[in-house]
């Protein structure tokens, strides 16, 4: 990865990412200076309000997802760091229609207590709150008892189109809260790095990897991987990791899921979809059906190379969702 | 950039990811083996049928762009290679519906001459063909007399975009040529590079360029640019580079601009905010209006680190086409 990046000052890069973001879109979003949020320009009166946001450096996640169909506000921490909690408490307030909030959050330390303090203060004031975590991360499906548990990463994107969608029709706080939770629980996700990122204004990348290595298992915010290995092939590499997620969700033959082949911000579209007709094949093999799938930088961290791999349990209600229409600065469909 | 890949083998590389676009979007492409290009699953019976092509390593380019509203078929050479006429051919054939064929064409050498000999041959067999060239790069504009001229890079899109819109309305082949014709002229482009991209199975990047040293008026395919200098910042950057689009296009206070602020593959969604950014504060200043703009990697060099930017002069009736509905794998709107 080269170091020099296009930025003026790094302590500025986030203020004037989501300032270029209003300025690229301003039909979309407006970046509300007073609380430090990107929310949807045209909302609804009535509606579910959903909310997202954690450590910026992974966009389009969650900025670039605020718009019709999907999120109402996403609240940026600096770059892989959290929000604050009274960012996503005025963000909260600013959608909040009289209809409920649904936070989704990832499921790390920083992001669970600040959303969790924000959701005691909204509550207070008389707010309906619900909360879906997402850790489909199966990279740290191990972790000590009582600890943080499982990761969020590529699963967010879809649950955050899915409960939009459903949120837009009309559904109530709890409808939503549920959707979300059920697919959060039916995604599997992980990682592998070919190339570590560079934090804006660094000179060097956030870790060391030898060329002719990878390491697997790696986390959005440049958290390094369990298990560094030799360069495979992509049909390889699928093949050592695909399993991981049919046999956490416990796929069987004849079931259907969406499948994201996410690139993590360094590695070129051409690569991802040779890593996507590796996960098709497999999955076919495996009697697997592909309901839908996106292939591309949804979910990133930073300009790191490597690729995320997300499966999410499918069905036909949430097929409709994941068609309904949405207007995003990030999302393809 | 590193040099390691989710390949399997090099030479592998474009047929495999041609395969894995199709298993990613089965309702949107197909992927034609024989002929060796991607087209359009769904397609009108009556209506103009466009085709480009050109060297792969621009993804989304072109097949990205194939669908409802945008391209009938796309013809991928190998990485930075123009596809064969006959491939061309075989394109228009396949997509032809008897309202006459559109080529967009990047003016590259290669890609000219075998677009041209595939004409020779669709209008011996008494089909009606035209052709738009796109020659947007400022930085080929001081060309040799007789050379081969400009460089088209990201007004690509925005021609695909807007004669895609155009041809689905029902105009006839001549009025979506003339269309393209204009918006051709109405480009300019330029790119710069932070760091040079990779070659898939080559083990060193295609330019070496230091770091804290940036290239100006590098080319698509990693040509080398004319003029190396050190760092600046991004809006110092884009200072210095945007009134060389905005003199060549001749903008006065008071026009309208599409802004395609584009990623060349391994740059940042963050910097790419913070690019725009800087364009939109520049074009207000000088008075100039932003009609739509698109940010993120839509015409890419591989895994090139840079930022190409790209104006086109609009008005109501190319915004009416651009804001008309698509269903590609790569465009966002």
């Amino acid at each position: 990865m080269t170091t020099a990046k296009f930025i003026n000052k790094p302590r500025e890069v986030v203020s004037e990412a989501l300032e270029g973001l209003e300025l690229a879109h301003p039909d979309i979003v407006e970046y509300v200076l007073d609380g430090s949020f990107i929310a949807r320009r045209h909302r609804s009166s009535s509606k579910v309000a959903i909310v997202s946001g954690g450590g910026s450096g992974h966009e389009p996640l969650h900025a670039g997802y605020v718009g019709f169909g999907m999120l109402d506000a996403a609240v940026p921490g600096e770059v892989f760091a959290s929000p604050t909690s009274d960012q996503v408490a005025a963000a909260a307030r600013h959608v909040d229609s009289g209809s409920g909030i649904l936070l989704i959050v990832k499921n790390y330390t920083g992001d669970v207590v600040n959303f969790s303090i924000a959701t005691d203060e909204l509550v207070d004031e008389g707010r309906r709150v619900e909360t879906v975590v997402v850790r489909d991360d199966v990279a740290t499906a191990g972790g000590a008892e009582g600890g943080p548990g499982r990761r969020g990463t590529g699963a967010t994107v879809i649950i955050e189109k899915l409960c939009g969608a459903l949120a837009e029709r009309g559904a109530t706080l709890e409808e939503v809260a549920e959707l979300g939770r059920y697919v959060a629980e039916n995604s599997s996700s992980i990682a592998v790095a070919l190339g570590a990122g560079t934090h804006p204004g660094d000179a060097q990348p956030s870790f060391d990897l030898p060329s002719g290595q990878m390491e697997v298992g790696v986390g959005i915010h440049g958290e390094r991987g369990a298990d560094r290995r030799p360069w495979s092939s992509a049909d390889e590499t699928v093949a050592s990791l695909l399993p991981l997620l049919i046999d956490d969700l416990g796929l069987q033959s004849g079931e259907r899921v969406f499948v994201l082949t996410n690139g993590l911000g360094g590695t070129h579209q051409l690569e991802l979809l040779i890593a996507h007709r590796a996960v098709a094949k497999l999955l076919e093999a495996r009697g697997i059906q592909i309901a839908r799938s996106i292939v591309g930088n949804y979910v990133t961290s930073l300009d790191m190379a490597g690729c995320l791999f997300t499966l999410v349990r499918a069905d036909d209600r949430l097929v409709g969702l994941w068609d309904a229409p949405a207007k995003t600065a990030g999302w393809v469909q």
